[in-house]
C-alpha cells in the first residue's frame, strides 16, 4: 500500500477542515503522539489534529480516503499495545475534543457520551445519579471511553459485570471513507441483522471512529466487602480462584498478585502494608450486594474454601479507607512494576482453572530462558499480565532471545484453551504472535471484513494483522 | 445468482457423504423441512441431509460450494421468521444428529455442546450439577442451541442475566466453502482480533454452519419469588416496569400480558387464573438471589413502586406449584393466540421506559387500519411480541392493507429508538422493513461480510437483506 505523504496542500485542506487552532505539525504535538502506554515505542505522526464533532472528523476521512493518506485514531493514550501508534505516518487523529456526556437517560438506564470522555469521569457521573457503569480499567483515571471500544476493555468487575461487551447498546460511527453509520439501536436487544455493534466493538480503531457511544447502566450495588488473602504459593492462589465460583459464589473481582509485585508498590509508593514472611502471592477478592448479611455469608463460605488452599490468613476490609488502600495496591502495580525496571508485558488469558499451569509454565519458561517475571490479573476471568523483567538478562538475550520465551508462553496459553490477549489488544506489538492462535483462515477472514470496511487501508494501518 | 439444479448425480455424491439412512427426498420429508413456526409460510427443499459430525457437514458444504447448490441449515424448526426456509429448494441441512453434550466442565463452569442439542435438555443437565444456563427462549422445550446461536436468543430471564450473546465463549463453524474454524477461545475474556464469535451469533445462518458451541456457565440462584401484578391498563402496567429499574432492582424477569392473552391461554389450556374484571393488563415479576430475607425486601420495594401505577393487586407465588402454574400461563400464551385466530407476529423491542408509547401507538394504528392486536413479551427489555389478529378484517385487507399497517408500527419502534425485531431475526419475512431500520450503508456492509464468508453466496441464500 502507497500512501501519500503530507505535503503542504494536504495541510491546507485539513486546516479548513478542522480549523487552525486544531492542526498540529509542531515538534512538541508530533511527540507527544508519537508514544503511548507501549514499552520502548514510538513512531511519528506528520500532522495531529484535534476534531471538535462527528461532522469533523467525517471531512477529514472522506478527503484522507480520496488522497490515500493514513489516519490513525487517538483516546486517551494509555494503550499497550501500540494501537494508538501511526506507524505509517500521515494523520493522528486525537479525539479528546470529543469529551461530552452527552446524557444520562435514568428513565431507560442509558447514558450517552463522546468517545474522549475519561472513563472513570464518566463512572463518577452516573454513581452521582446511583448509577453503576462497571467498566472500570486500571487506567480509568485517563483512559477514554472510545479506547475502551477499541480495545473491548474490561477491569477487575468483568468476572461479575462483564466487558464493555455487555454495556454498549449502540454505537456512532464514522467510516473510513467518512460516512456516517449507527451500528445499531438504543435498545438492551437486538436480533435485526449482522451485529456491526459487537464487531466495531474490540476492532482496534481499524473498522471506523467511534463517535458516539450508548451504554447501558445499573443500579449500583448498595454494600461491598473487600478480602484479601495470602497463601504460600501462587499456584495455591491460582487453584484457590477457580474453587470460589464452584462454591456458588461470584465476587465482583478476584484479583490476584505475586509478592513482588506488592513489594515494588510498597517501595515505589509507600503504602503500608505488611505480608507475612511466607505469603508468596495473594487474591483480592470483592463481594458487593444489596444486603451485608448476604455479604458476610458469602465471606464465610469464601474463607471454608481458601482454607483448602494453603491460605495463611485472610484479611477482610469494609470501612472505604481500608478498601481504597487495598485497590491502590492493586491498580498501582502496573505503574510500579513499569518503573522498577526495564521489562515487557505480555497479557494472557485462559480459562479460570487452568490458571496453576499456566502461572507455573510461565515461571518455568523463564528459568530456561533466564528472565525473571512478576505476574498479576484478574484471576476470576483466568486473565493474567505477565511482566517480564529484564533483572540481570543481557542485552543481547533480551531482544533476540526473549521473543521465543514470548512465543512460548502463548503456545502454552493457547494449548491450555486461552489466547493471546484479554484486554490489551493486538495492536502492532502482538501481530506476530497472531499466528499462534489463528489459522490463515482466520486471519483471512477478518482481513476480509477489514477490506468490506476499508477499502484503501487507511485507518489504522499496521495493526492487528 | 444462478443455483445448479438437484439432479441423480448429486444426489449420489451426497449420498456417499452422509450414507443412505441420512439422505431424504420422499414426501413427507420434503413437507415437514419446508415449513417452520413462520406463519403461512412454506419452500421445499430438493433433498434433506442429516449429517452426523463435522467431518460429513464440511464435505457437504465443500461439494454444494463448488456445484453451487443452496444449502439451508435447520435446527429444531421453531423459528418465526423463515429462516430455515430453503427459498431457492436445495439442501436442507438438519442438525438434528449432532445432539450431543459433549463436556459440562465443572472446574471451568463452561460446557461444551453440539448445536442439535435441545435448550431445555441442556439447562436440565446442567442444572443437575447446580448450575444455571439461563438462556431459556419460550420454545425451549423443542429449539436446539444452534438456533438459538443463529438468532442471538433471549428469553424471560436477559433483563438480569443477559442474552446468549453473554453465555457463547467460542464456536466451531463449517464455512460455506467448507473450511472448519474456531472463532475465539474458551475464555471469559477476548481481545485478539475481530471478534468473530460475536459476527456469527445472530447472522440467523448465512455466514457459516455452527458444529461445536462452548457455553459459559454460571452458579445456580438458590431462590426466587415470582410476583403477578394487575393493572387497569397496558400503559399503566408498561410504565411501571421502567420504574422497577429506577429504584434499584434488577428482577430476574419482567414479563408482560394482555387481558386477552391470558384469556386465550385459560380458554386453550384450561389453566386455573381468575382475573379481576378491571384488569386489563398483567407484569409477572421473578427476583432471585441467595438469601430469601432479600429477596421479600426487593418484592416490598416492587410493591411500593406499582402503587403508584394504578396496580390492582399483587399475587406472590414462591411454592414451586404456583410459579409453574403462572410459568405456564406466559409459555404458552404464544400457542394460544396463534391456535385461536389467524395471525401475524411481529417482534418489536425499544427502549425499556418507551414501552407505554409503543403498545399505545400499535393499538391506535390497529384502530386505523381495523385489526386487533394481542401484545405481549419481555417488557424489561423493552420487547414486545405483538401478535396481529385477523378477526373480522376481510381478506383483502388482511393480505393487502395490512402491510402498510406493520411497517407504521416498525416506523414507530424505529423512531423510539428501537429495532424492527428483538429476537425471532429478520430471515425471510422481516427482509422488506429492513430499510425502515437501516440505511443502504448499513445494508452495505453486511452484504459485504457476507460475500467474505460466502463468496458464491450457498448458505441460507435470500435472508436478512
Amino acid at each position: 500500500m502507497t500512501y501519500t505523504p503530507v505535503n503542504h496542500k494536504i495541510i491546507k485542506a485539513l486546516t479548513k477542515i478542522v480549523g487552525e487552532k486544531n492542526i498540529f505539525t509542531d515538534q512538541e504535538a508530533i511527540y507527544k503522539y508519537s508514544k503511548d502506554e507501549t514499552e520502548d515505542l514510538s513512531y511519528f505522526p506528520d500532522v495531529v489534529l484535534k476534531p471538535k464533532n462527528v461532522k469533523d472528523i467525517s471531512e477529514i476521512m472522506k478527503f484522507c480516503n480520496e488522497y490515500l493518506i493514513p489516519v490513525t485514531p487517538r483516546g486517551g493514550g494509555t494503550g499497550l499495545s501500540g494501537g494508538a501508534l501511526p506507524v505509517y505516518g500521515g494523520v493522528v487523529l486525537a479525539l479528546e475534543r470529543l469529551d461530552k456526556i452527552i446524557e444520562i437517560d435514568e428513565r431507560n438506564l442509558q447514558a450517552t457520551v463522546e468517545p474522549g470522555v475519561i472513563t472513570e469521569e464518566f463512572m463518577n457521573a452516573v454513581a452521582a445519579k446511583g448509577l453503576l457503569y462497571p467498566v472500570d480499567p486500571s487506567s480509568k483515571g485517563t483512559c477514554f471511553i472510545g479506547g475502551n471500544i477499541a480495545h473491548g476493555s474490561g477491569g477487575p468487575r468483568v468476572v461479575k459485570y462483564g466487558t464493555i461487551r455487555e454495556y454498549v447498546l449502540n454505537l456512532e460511527v464514522v467510516l473510513p471513507n467518512g460516512d456516517i453509520i449507527w451500528t445499531g439501536a438504543n435498545t438492551l436487544k437486538y436480533a435485526s441483522g449482522y451485529n456491526l455493534t459487537q464487531l466495531m466493538i474490540g476492532s482496534e480503531g481499524t473498522l471506523g471512529v467511534v463517535t458516539k457511544i450508548v451504554l447501558k447502566l445499573i443500579p449500583q450495588p448498595v454494600h461491598n466487602i473487600l478480602l484479601m488473602a495470602s497463601f504460600i504459593s501462587n499456584e495455591d492462589a491460582c487453584t484457590a480462584v477457580s474453587a470460589i465460583f464452584r462454591a456458588g459464589i461470584i465476587p465482583s473481582a478476584v484479583e490476584f498478585m505475586e509478592r513482588k509485585g506488592i513489594e515494588w508498590v510498597v517501595e515505589h509508593d509507600g503504602i503500608n502494608f505488611a505480608m507475612d514472611p511466607k505469603a508468596k502471592a495473594y487474591l483480592m477478592i470483592e463481594v458487593d450486594g444489596a444486603n451485608m448479611d448476604t455479604l458476610f455469608a458469602d465471606c464465610e463460605t469464601i474463607n471454608e474454601v481458601l482454607e483448602h488452599y494453603n491460605c495463611i490468613e485472610v484479611l477482610l476490609a469494609d470501612s472505604s479507607a481500608q478498601k481504597e488502600e487495598l485497590w491502590k495496591i492493586r491498580r498501582t502495580m502496573a505503574v510500579s512494576v513499569k518503573s522498577n525496571s526495564v521489562y515487557k508485558e505480555e497479557d494472557t488469558v485462559v480459562p479460570r482453572a487452568e490458571l496453576p499451569k499456566l502461572i507455573a509454565g510461565i515461571k518455568k519458561i523463564g528459568e530456561e530462558y533466564g528472565f525473571d517475571s512478576v505476574c498479576y490479573g484478574h484471576a476470576g476471568d483466568g486473565n493474567l499480565h505477565v511482566n517480564i523483567i529484564k533483572g540481570n538478562m543481557s542485552d543481547d538475550d533480551w531482544n533476540n532471545k526473549l521473543k521465543s520465551g514470548i512465543k512460548e508462553i502463548f503456545e502454552l496459553t493457547v494449548s491450555l484453551g486461552g489466547t493471546i490477549s484479554g484486554e490489551h489488544g493486538i495492536g502492532l506489538v502482538q501481530k506476530e504472535y497472531m499466528s499462534i492462535k489463528y489459522s490463515e483462515i482466520n486471519l483471512n477472514l477478518m482481513r476480509g471484513i477489514k477490506k468490506v470496511f476499508d477499502e484503501h487501508g487507511i485507518l489504522n494501518p499496521g495493526k492487528i494483522f
